[in-house]
């Protein structure tokens, strides 16, 4: 586990101001370094409540959490035990190849298939990248939006024009001076939702025919968007952990014309990869030296494990060639589609594209969103929400690694909420996809997450939702499909 | 005024059946056809309320109604007259000639300071075309929204993917029912507002470069759309009353390759035009003829001033080449972004296109505005809308003609809420629009209703809002401007 924080800190702190979720990570931290192995009996609850100063009952709670992600077994008087396959055991999904060419985008019904199992109840959701509701501040954004629509009924129907809401563009700012990075209201463009930000940046700083560098893997609708828009999609191969390879990336800008960058550099989608600050910081003297527009992608940030958000490419650099673009869907409410832009010096352009194409964005959701932000309730959800997702995660990969076969890698996401999973050579997504969709299950084919098909061995999860006994047992069902498969 | 219902069905309803706003539209009509001339004195209450058999005090609020909008003068002790200047005598604005190549359109930044000042609740809403929220049903949408919250909170925070929430598309097609459409539900893909439904038809049936014949003028938004799509607008000369040309719109057809028509038939903005019956039947037969798609622009539709909704293109003939564009901006909440397109055999396109290019719209809007038209509010609210925009452009119209210089033409819009004004020629509407603005008054230039900016000498007032003293004022200070620039 790489949780991005430091022992020394861990340790340092003194009391009983331990969390039992602390307790946990520390656990798992053990286990990691392999200080702790597979069939271990961890410590008693009272020797560790002992040496880290917090009570048993924490410890207590600790363990138990452990136990429900499958990290740790309880035997019956006897005490707590490491799990005989833990998640970590797993190998990560293997780099990618440089592709050298520029591609043209191509997919058929795969897209709209996978978007219309999502929007089936029935279906096991572990196709789109999607939280579950009950994880969401249903109810305290449903107070915000009583309160204006109570308090402003008429500005929640009337037209509110690009740039958007000031409100809520005050508030988009406050939380970006929270991350120590200083943008006024006015360099905020509101869109609705990330995709609509990613499509307005597209336009603002490339045309039709133009190379974009992108990840490899990358989020299908990225690569629909820039195949929608005529643009070619340049993969550049992407490390599982530290995302886009900054060699490769550099090798691109050298030797081919690239138009713009579009990244995900605080956990991708599907790896869940987590660019590290010296290459953020490579990408501001890259963005410089070649003269060439990144387009951020942050729509994850706010989902880390480990104990501080990871910075913004923005931040280290002025450059003014940063989009940074984000949204609230993955972390507030998907269907409020309220995501927004800060484009630098191509503020204008990006302004001017939002009202020409896409027109203005619901002023109830904005105003919305706007009243929750400043209700203060939104960081204690968040709080709330990294812990689930991270537990989520953690247990779909320790599930999977169980019931799949054992040559099968799973990505270590350091965020977000979904998996990818790297099958045996030979083994098709699509047959996957078909046979899972036909029991009921949904899932997002590899071969998605490129232009050159390349993944066809390779599916993702949607760990979004919280595990029940239903949603685990098509895990189990998942993992006979592969194997049928594979026997095949 | 050709208020589209005939004499003799009105005069055939028994009883005191009749509302005062049809005695009123009555009494327009007999000065419309010279009956009753400027200064004659109109029939006394008594008289009128024995030969139509509705009650005195009914007459008298249809006078007074009258006398509101400036066509009836009260003298004490005497009665009513026609006023001196009725709005009726005031010369059309003259029909476009035809242009005959396509042109790229090309915008500075008037565009958007357009719409900046529409943001801008301190100036005179002159400019954008939209409505007073007092017109709106405010109460009654809050209402459904907080039922939609209060009963769905869950599909509110919650993605609704394309092509979107089906309750919404089965009350779309059960008012498609009303006007003798049969729409299925399954037709129908939501999008955010017209704009939206516009882009993505323009993107569903053209590329890059292709040629897209529309009215001149056109709706600015209309021409910023096709500018930044790349494509090329081909401006058809267009009658005042009874909109685009059939005959030039064939001539376009024959001599050069138009990939699509986009056109809004019923109540054109700026115009107001309404096409005839049989020119939307001619459409459908050019539409098959030459195999070019029709775009049906129907945003306005419902807002008619005569007796009955006039139809769609798409009513006169089984084509499936018609899209059919529409939303509830104008009728219902601008600020909710819902429209929608029923796209005919581009039905898989448009979908994949939307999901792609756009994602999913709100759902908490589309759940809101389906929760209120299954009420039955809709039609009883499209009743009072439909005789305060008639009220208001007739009133807008007879302010201008009185205070304009007397060369000043004007449209004679028979639906919607805008009024296209042709001033003298070498009136520069760009000097208008400055002078206006530094006095606090929005107008829409008429420069930006053609790609050739050859309305230089047009402004587009918008009467979307009840007139009010200050509003009013605004309008002698509108005169004034226009004078003195004439005078210079």
């Amino acid at each position: 586990y790489n949780l991005g924080f430091s022992m020394t800190v861990l340790l340092k702190t003194k009391g009983d101001h331990f969390l039992y979720d602390q307790v946990s990570i520390y656990i798992s931290k053990l286990i990691d370094q392999g200080t702790l192995k597979p069939g271990d009996k961890v410590p008693s609850l009272r020797k560790l409540s002992k040496q880290l100063k917090v009570s048993i009952s924490t410890v207590n709670q600790a363990y138990l959490s452990l136990e429900e992600q499958g990290v740790l077994k309880a035997k019956p008087q006897s005490g707590f035990y490491v799990s005989a396959a833990v998640s970590t055991e797993v190998a990560l999904p293997k780099r990618t190849n440089t592709c050298c060419a520029p591609r043209k985008v191509k997919f058929g019904d795969l897209f709209e298939e996978v978007f219309a199992m999502a929007n089936d109840t029935k279906i096991i959701p572990f196709g789109a990248a999607k939280p579950a509701m009950e994880l969401l501040p249903v109810k305290g954004l449903i107070r915000a939006t009583k309160r204006i629509i109570a308090h402003r009924p008429d500005a929640c129907m009337d037209y509110s024009f690009p740039p958007g809401h000031k409100r809520l563009r005050e508030q988009i700012a406050l939380q970006y001076t929270k991350q120590g990075l200083l943008v006024a209201p006015d360099e905020i463009v509101i869109t609705s939702g990330a995709t609509e930000a990613l499509a307005i940046s597209l336009c603002a700083v490339a045309s039709r025919g133009d190379v974009i560098a992108v990840e490899s893997p990358t989020y299908f609708a990225v690569l629909k968007l820039i195949e929608r828009l005529g643009m070619l999609a340049l993969e550049i191969d992407t490390d599982p952990e530290t995302g886009i390879v900054m060699e490769s990336l550099e090798d691109a800008l050298e030797t081919m014309n690239v138009k713009a960058i579009l990244v995900v550099p605080n956990f991708s989608n599907p790896m869940g990869s987590l660019m590290p600050d010296e290459n953020k910081k490579r990408m501001i003297e890259l963005v410089e030296e070649y003269n060439v527009p990144v387009i951020e992608d942050d729509v994850f940030g706010e989902l880390y494990f480990g104990n501080k958000r990871p910075e913004s490419i923005k931040k280290f650099g002025s450059s003014n060639k940063v989009l940074h673009c984000s949204s609230f869907s993955k972390t507030l409410a998907p269907g409020y589609r309220v995501g927004w832009i800060v484009a630098g010096e191509s503020y204008n352009k990006v302004e001017e594209l939002k009202q020409t194409l896409y027109s203005a964005t619901a002023s109830i959701t904005q105003l919305s969103v706007a009243e929750y932000l400043a209700s203060g309730e939104y960081d204690r959800h968040l709080v709330r929400l990294r812990k689930a997702y991270r537990q989520q995660i953690e247990k779909g990969r320790f599930m999977i690694a169980n019931a799949f076969p054992d040559d099968t890698r799973i990505s270590n996401p350091q965020g977000g909420f979904v998996l990818w999973v790297q099958l045996a050579r030979g083994t098709n997504c699509l047959d996957v996809f078909n046979m899972a969709g036909s029991k009921g299950i949904g899932i997002t084919p590899g071969m998605l997450f490129s232009a050159t098909r390349k993944f066809k061995n390779f599916i993702r999860i949607n760990c979004g939702y919280p595990w029940t006994p239903e949603n685990e047992q098509a895990i189990d069902d998942l993992a006979d499909i592969v194997k049928e498969l594979q026997s095949s």
